[in-house]
């Protein structure tokens, strides 16, 4: 595989591996946002400058007070076929397979995606085209939910980079794929 | 509640939770056991004097070279009715309750169990019977498995008290059940 752009994945899941729960709610995570937590997360921002989302992370998103995203945003969907009204300056709804994506934004020059949204972190991770990984994990089991990983055909070994703990208990987790994937 | 034996787990999983592949393997996890490991699970176990395990963990510990336990072994199962034998000095069989369990292990003395195996596991969290929860956590996805944590009816919450990092990756992380209940 050739440099292309980095593929990062940046989440907070419950300590049993929930990204949200089976209704989508996410207010048992949400509370454990503080300063820390938002200050963790700008340093991991100002490390991407493309963001991808799924379907089911825009319909979340449009339930925010405001839209979080300040850099470029594709939303990856296959019934889409366009930016919803409003939202044409802020989406380019794109539908293409994980691989062909990160080629696609490589050629649009982008050097670092954050990949964003359950379904779209499985189907890249399905694929081995994950490179670096944080995982923030709260201290609440919430016993049922929309886990944050999916099956794979193959083990996909990481390399701890750091782990740090945040006063409220948050365990983020900072991984890079191993070598042996160029 | 009243004062009772505490139940603590301490477990080894992958980046995606799981405890053993879908046959039982643990070899993925097993690689990851060096000196720092073996000294981290030696500092746990001196701190418990009982240890309560299912059918399961003692099918798996029987493939071992050697029984892996130093203390008074339970082994909760409502099949077998006594040790097999050559374990007769080795395992005590009972089948109770989590809870019932618990308050036997009180009256006979015990102060710290540690409850090992996956459905045992399951089971005490499932009656949020857990006190201390360690979980080494090795830095591969082996996207499926037998999964460490099971449904819950209800959210629990942990004190984040400690995370160690080892050289070889392994985050290991130490809860303890939250101020709320007694």
């Amino acid at each position: 595989m050739s440099a292309r752009v980095t593929a990062k994945v940046y989440v907070g899941t419950s300590l049993d591996g929930f990204i949200a729960r089976p209704d989508g709610d996410i207010g048992w995570l949400v509370c454990f946002a503080d300063a820390e937590a938002v200050a963790a997360y700008k340093e991991f921002s100002a490390g991407v400058d493309v963001i991808v989302i799924g379907r089911g992370t825009f319909e979340k998103v449009l339930e925010f007070d405001e839209w979080p995203y300040d850099k470029p945003v594709y939303l990856m969907s296959s019934t889409l076929k366009a930016a919803p009204i409003g939202y044409e300056d802020k989406v380019t709804v794109i539908c293409l397979k994980p691989a062909d994506l990160l080629s696609h934004l490589d050629s649009a020059g982008f050097k670092s995606a954050y990949i964003d949204g359950g379904k779209l972190i499985q189907s890249f991770l399905a694929e081995d085209l994950i490179d670096e990984l944080t995982v923030a994990k709260v201290p609440v089991l919430i016993g049922k939910g929309i886990p944050l990983f999916g099956s794979l055909d193959i083990d996909i070994e990481f390399a701890h980079k750091e782990t740090r703990v945040s006063s409220n208990g948050i365990v983020r987790s900072y991984y890079k794929r191993s070598a042996g994937r160029a």
